[in-house]
């Protein structure tokens, strides 16, 4: 029998381990892999830039929507891009899996292959990781990066009269999950057609941006984050950190034909997509005024003195992005 | 009313975190604490330990057994532990925190306070976390090490005629749990008088074993691990790794008069939980035969050629430990 067919309990924790680590790669930056009580990982310049993530099953993720290989490409993907957002790289990831014991191990197998290959795109080691038993699959994904000598670009930095700029995309993945959830898709083959779809299932962050920010021939950002709870959430958290105020413009954040057209459908307005929709994971920041944007940057607003959020002058208000107990 | 007395969805994520990480001192090794995309952590010598491991209620912990003070601290230790093992100094900690939206936030608070002053009991930073909405509460734990120059102790070090030695305790943790299971003790207050459940509520590490055994004035460890899954199963993974075998002395594994109480009341052998019993968090280790054992270890038997485990000269077989899909 085909041992992806059995259950991660027939096959058991170890044989899953050994199995998930066999056959991969590991970086130069992999001193020691799995496999010891602890990896070990070179930090090049005496820093590591560490965070983590958690991604629970019905509240991140549907595996009736998502392959278990795209939700270990997201986990990367998000993961990676706060470290990207500090001016780091990614090069070790560490995983800790939770399921119930009747989970197919092809489940587990295709996450941890999600995972694997999604570190190894970004030139980074998959170090550790625990699988074990839960009563929902959950996904505890650390990553840790390399300054490489370079200065943090920190949430505290923007001053008023910086230029605030996004690089990648917003409003599409919350769009797909949008598209999920009314059922206009099914969960047949035939989604992975729908661009939008496959922007929620595994994003694709502009991670050279975020480096071309820090280290580029444009302005050096003063302040970056990532968007994962949505823009006005986290320009909002740089406007906290840095005692600021921003003012958008409106039409820098006008929504796109293919947001337009899927909002049609659904019946709702696509500028709540762009403005609060998380999980596309572009990199939102601010650059000294005067300076030329880094490649792939675009500038949507300025900042201003006070605090908060405005678009054209007018305040926003309200919920603005992701928050882990709504309803 | 007390917040600590509302849910978790009443107080909402990021109240939670700014109340878990309000008043927490940071070391001087935490650059760049919570709040941003990703903290900065001193990696003195340009290498950096690490390791994840994942709790889950009614798995790993119960909360009619356990307060969730306790966790958090069990969480660290077992965490710290495997740094340690490596001879390694844990810098940092990071925590990500799955519940369901109606637990008190008491219990989140508990965790984090938990895993905060444990922490800080070791002068590391928590510098780190995510909190989210699951069917269970998940207590996933990243540990960060720092070697400090030092060669890191692997599992795969051990030579033939080398001495086996552990330091700390055996079998504790798992007479409190079988205390506890056996409903002997109730899950009032008077529990706590019992060494052993406290035992296995938080486990007590003998971290300064594990640094003697690298830096210290005896013998230097040529392998080294903490007895997380049991005994015989953690010295089967050196000798697995270090292509030997190992013979161990039944008379020096000998269940002490505590342990020995407890088994007769509730009727089991308590050699089991010596040798097989997880969680205490003891070091075990080899070393060179002819060198003093540094302070707090003592020897349990030989490395001999082969594979396997046997004690006074009997092969042992069967099931040596924790697996974490067992029923």
């Amino acid at each position: 029998m085909n041992p992806s067919q059995r259950t991660v309990a027939e096959v058991g924790e170890f044989a899953l381990i050994r199995r998930a680590v066999a056959g991969r790669s590991q970086p130069d930056t992999t001193l020691l892999g799995p496999g010891d009580d602890a990896a070990i990982v070179r930090a090049s310049d005496g820093r590591v830039a560490v965070s983590t993530d958690m991604l629970v099953q019905g509240r991140h993720f549907r595996l009736d929507w998502s392959s278990p290989h795209d939700v270990g490409r997201k986990a990367v993907a998000q993961n990676a891009a706060d470290v990207f957002a500090m001016g780091a790289r990614p090069t070790a990831f560490l995983v800790s899996l939770g399921c119930p014991p009747d989970t197919l191990a092809s489940v587990v197998e295709g996450i941890s292959a999600g995972i694997g290959e999604a570190a190894e795109a970004l030139g980074a080691g998959v170090v550790g990781g625990d699988v074990v038993q839960a009563d929902q699959v959950v996904v505890s994904v650390t990553v840790l990066g390399d300054l490489e000598g370079r200065a943090a670009v920190l949430r505290s930095g923007a001053r008023v009269g910086d230029v605030v700029a996004v690089a990648g995309e917003l409003g599409r993945s919350a769009a797909g999950l949008a598209l999920l959830s009314a059922g206009v898709e099914s969960s047949a083959g035939a989604d992975h057609d729908n661009p939008l779809v496959a922007v929620h299932r595994v994003p694709s962050p502009p991670y050279h941006c975020a480096l071309a920010a820090v280290d580029g021939p444009g302005g050096r950002a003063t302040s970056m984050t990532d968007v994962s709870d949505g823009l006005l959430a986290d320009l909002g958290h740089i406007c906290e950190e840095s005692r600021v105020g921003m003012d958008l413009s409106g039409a820098a954040l006008r929504a796109d034909a293919d947001l337009v057209a899927v909002a049609e459908r659904i019946g709702v307005d696509p500028q709540d997509w762009v403005l609060t929709g998380g999980e596309d994971h572009a990199f939102a920041g601010t650059f000294p005024a005067g300076t030329a944007l880094p490649a792939g940057w675009t500038q949507i607003g300025l900042v201003r003195a006070g605090s908060g959020m405005s678009i054209d002058g007018t305040p926003v208000t309200g919920a603005v992005g992701w928050q882990s107990f709504s309803v």
